[in-house]
């Protein structure tokens, strides 16, 4: 059924374009925390590659309205076009606040969030080169899951401590829309993991 | 196959009932925020729409598991009425949040991304009345995506400002909920375009 | 179709273990809230009961990649799992935050939202036991619901309450993360109770 679908490789080529193009978003995301120097600047890059992302979801929700076979159901192909795109929107929304808020100085775990956003992707970027293949997928998706549990666990250190050092309110308030930004692109990457091991259920 | 289904007409006219009250509770929300002279009953006004809504998703859920051959998937009948149901519910979610934050005077980005409701609950209902028809449909909801995205900037900047003008933070906690949960009503209005395209893709 | 199937009831064995669990986190946290005596003490049972929690998820995927034919179908078992393993998150997430905040007292209204968590979290249990029955596990489903908008009621008028009582900034943004985050468990439940409603609506 699948070796002679002429679609199947367009749809799984642009799931590995999506994918890659939220891995480069999170590598711009760590560069910008580990340098800082141009926050404005980075977050231009970042937004930049938003769009990119953006256009990549659009071609493959043009393709779904013109193909009568997909190589999975149609719906499983829009749900993951739009995880995907999740992941890279979250990237941005972090990028944004630390411009917005004028912050100028990255927190330690700030960094440690991005370094867990960039294995994350980097990690559903392989899964879903192995698409639909669940056996192959899974330990990616098992990692996911794991990252994202890491991720909570620093982000609830973060906020207790932004509470325990008795920050300026303001500086908490940001200081916790950032933290749960970052966070929540855990989530979004296990969002992913989520609908390819339910896609691989299916082909299994 | 849908021509002769006879309850085919009444799930969809349940649909545009839910979809017409939502866009009647954004122009209620857009009324108490302009003339905003007696809050609290713009709010009861908006509370009745939001239980009007929940009748017609009751009737929907009844008639659904009374029918045995729905028009469209008996699971997106469900997902679809559910995410009708949210969208109207952030609109009565924004209006309590102004009275019992005891908010005194309407900001002008407030009532900016209350405009954006509007206009993206007119196209959720418009999209609607083209149900199942992708083509007839795709334009609204690329709109509805498009407005998602210009409340998002309007969102970024408000809050940014909230805090460059150095308020008291109690005023900025408040009006960062309020912000949030009027950009959110979007991403609701964004909820229902997506899964009226993952519909469409079905039976187109 | 189903009388046959060997695998029916360990599926269905196991959403039972992890609503009995989610059960268990909620009258822990009732527990926590009641005395207040050792919250960290309290925490760490409520975090036992969650990783055991995440046994019966990982144990239930497990089996999912094994089975060939499932009582229900495969996404719906993912989704179902999922849902159920969110609600013992929050729970355990709520009694993260009042150890991390170092929160000393236990106000009215976490612990009457506690109380709807723990009476939710039972209804969840007994419309589980009825799967895939739609007629059965509807009257649960229809109560979740109804629990759901009470909590939401009592978060509001407690957020209201926060503001008005013009208490410390930082007060205010520690009980109104509680809050969000008790209620939340409560949305949680509302979505374990809507998957239920999806698939006995395929089975019905």
């Amino acid at each position: 059924m699948f070796k002679f679908n002429p679609h199947r490789e367009k749809f799984f080529d642009l799931f590995k374009e999506a994918a890659e193009n939220a891995l480069a978003g999170a590598r711009a995301l760590k560069e910008m925390f580990e340098t800082y120097d141009n926050p404005q600047e980075s977050w231009k890059k970042i937004k930049d590659l938003e769009h990119e992302g953006d256009r990549v979801t659009h071609r493959t929700i043009r393709m779904l309205n013109q193909t009568f076979l997909t190589p999975i159901d149609a719906e499983d192909i829009h749900a993951l076009s739009t995880a995907l795109d999740n992941v890279m929107d979250a990237i941005e929304a972090a990028a944004s606040r630390m411009v917005l808020y004028k912050i100028d100085k990255v927190s330690p775990e700030a960094l440690e969030l991005c370094e867990i956003i960039v294995t994350s992707t980097e990690q559903m970027a392989k899964a879903i080169s192995h698409l639909p293949k669940l056996d192959e997928m899974d330990d990616y998706c098992i990692e996911i899951n794991r990252l994202e549990n890491a991720a909570d666990d620093i982000y609830r250190k973060a906020i207790g401590d932004l509470f325990n050092e008795e920050r300026p309110p303001l500086e908490v308030i940001k200081w916790r829309d950032v933290f749960e930004i970052l966070e929540s692109a855990t989530d979004r990457c296990e969002d992913v993991a989520n609908i390819l091991e339910s896609i691989g259920l299916k082909h299994s």
